[in-house]
């Protein structure tokens, strides 16, 4: 994507150092982070530097290469020791355990940073062809609802919700977007927000609370979120909203569709419940960080002093309540059997 | 309540001036504002130093009264003056025009003044009664989620959605309060935060998109609300979000109860459809305020600059999501026939 008329990706191996957008920055600041070691890749993951479910495949692909390169001669469990604490900076993205798992087995340091640099590759391909098959469920007119960040800043790049938003503003169709604020770490507010701006897309702001509001007035007709693990049922891991936003959906008859790349599927996931779901810490529900009126970067508290937070990260969203997915092979149902075929022919993806 | 050892009410009038507790400072500092004229409460109203529905009505009358106080003699547009720039300070709650109106038609200053008092020992009365009727839809045991701020700080005491809380508590019993952060002004994770750890209720404070999930894991059980204005057909506005908690807790067969005080019913609206929604400011969802590490009080940007903010302040939950209306006559269903037979014989409430 273009910032101040350069294109950039999300993150990018350049000579064994990882580079990456610092989304913990933005949307305040564009800063680049440059990490020389997979273990400062694998800290990038766990605080969130980088984020979304591409973004942190991509990221732990680059940081299981990195660990090839920096793996002492005849030192066997290094690389399973790397493979074991990248796998444990984030649980319940698929394309963080697929991706280390790809390189992981790839044997040595030239097919390590070349498996890499494919499957980040492919992760920007996925969403080029996510968008190219979803932008026609975006009409003229539409309002187009969107929860937490699946735009290009979660993956390498053109994103996965917002892929068919990109192309179809791309072919000159008017349509606005509602970004869902997206507490408590505001990705939607900070990263979905920054990206229309500096896309010029139609778009408002929206308090989470105000999500089935604007689809009850009438003014929301299409529902488009991304996703960290898709079961083989069709059950859906995202951000935590997401189960509300796709029951208010259905509660008022509008589409529900969840952008996919493959990646994202877990046919070892027999169902949602199989997915597991990541607690974070209270502490971003009781601060908040941000620049006061001078620039400085300051952090207040946003909450009673002395209350207690409890803070899920994702929640599953039944298959029942998602119209189907969009995926770079086509906009299939969520249902078990469409999913099969999606893989018919392949061993495992 | 009991802060500090003392008891306090939200608000009250003494020798014609209007003392309430300065919600904008809360949780982080303990104020008592002091306004001395009608037009410094209209003032506090507007700027929400006092809100919810119940505290906001007191407030009206006591404007109201204040407005008898100052009004010149032989000046008879005065009053009516005062009464337009006191209802024009928030659209959404009954309680305002209800109270602002009962003083209005009370035709001399001491009239005023006693009808403004007499309104607001109704409305803590009507909480006490909420709180005996409601206590016992609370079992051992129970997860209850609330949204908003519907305790004691929204009404001149005691509350309505908290008022059974309290009452329960009072009687021993154990439960969980999930309490709503209620974005974009947090009136949960400020508000009703702060009551709850004042008031020693055992509680956790969640971000709004993860009330379904908690829903969905079994952990809620019952949910009650407070409400801004209640339609004859049953219809309810209250806070932007309480919509989104019905949806969810409908499709998790979970009782959804509305502590409605009998000033919120206004059987002059027919359905939801007649009860305006304040659209407020977006800088409520571009910016917030806390004190940093030092105890300063600082603003920061929260969204991406550049964006746009759509930003209503209350949401309709239509009748059907809704099993009952915890009043301070008995609990009855969300129905045209129950509304009515609820003021059987009173010409208007």
């Amino acid at each position: 994507m273009q910032v101040n008329g350069k294109h950039y990706q999300t993150i990018w191996l350049e000579n064994g150092t990882v580079f990456m957008i610092d989304q913990n920055k933005l949307p305040f600041s564009f800063e680049i982070l440059q990490c020389h070691s997979w273990k400062e890749t694998a800290a990038a993951i766990s605080n969130m530097t980088v984020r979304g479910a591409g973004a942190i495949g991509a990221a732990a692909g680059f940081a299981m290469a990195q660990a090839f390169l920096e793996a002492p001669a005849n030192s066997p469990d290094y690389l399973s020791e790397a493979q074991k604490q990248i796998e444990a900076t984030r649980p319940t993205a698929r394309d963080l355990f697929y991706a280390s798992a790809e390189v992981f087995k790839s044997g040595d340091k030239i097919s390590a940073v070349s498996r890499a640099l494919e499957l980040a590759a492919q992760n920007a391909e996925e969403g080029r062809m996510i968008g190219l098959h979803g932008h026609e469920l975006i009409a003229e007119g539409t309002g187009l609802l969107t929860h937490c960040n699946a735009g290009w800043l979660a993956f390498v790049d053109y994103g996965s919700a917002l892929a068919p938003v990109y192309e179809s503003y791309r072919r000159g169709r008017r349509f606005t977007v509602f970004a869902d604020e997206t507490r408590p770490r505001s990705q939607g507010a900070r990263l979905t927000a920054w990206e229309l701006v500096n896309g010029n897309i139609p778009h408002y702001l929206i308090a989470d609370n105000a999500a089935a509001y604007f689809m009850q007035q009438g003014r929301i007709q299409l529902v488009i979120v991304g996703t960290d693990r898709v079961a083989a049922n069709g059950d859906v891991a995202n951000k935590i909203g997401t189960l509300e936003k796709a029951i208010a959906a259905k509660t008022f008859g509008i589409p529900f569709y969840v952008a996919a790349p493959l990646s994202t599927f877990d046919l070892e996931a027999n169902s949602g419940e199989d997915i597991p779901i990541e607690y974070r810490d209270a502490g971003e529900l009781l601060f908040a960080s941000g620049p006061c009126e001078d620039g400085t970067i300051e952090t207040i508290r946003t909450a009673a002093p002395g209350t207690q937070a409890l803070n899920p990260a994702f929640d599953v969203t039944p298959a029942e309540y998602i119209t189907g997915f969009i995926t770079s092979r086509g906009i299939i149902p969520a249902k078990a059997e469409s999913i099969r075929k999606l893989f018919k022919n392949e061993l495992k993806l």
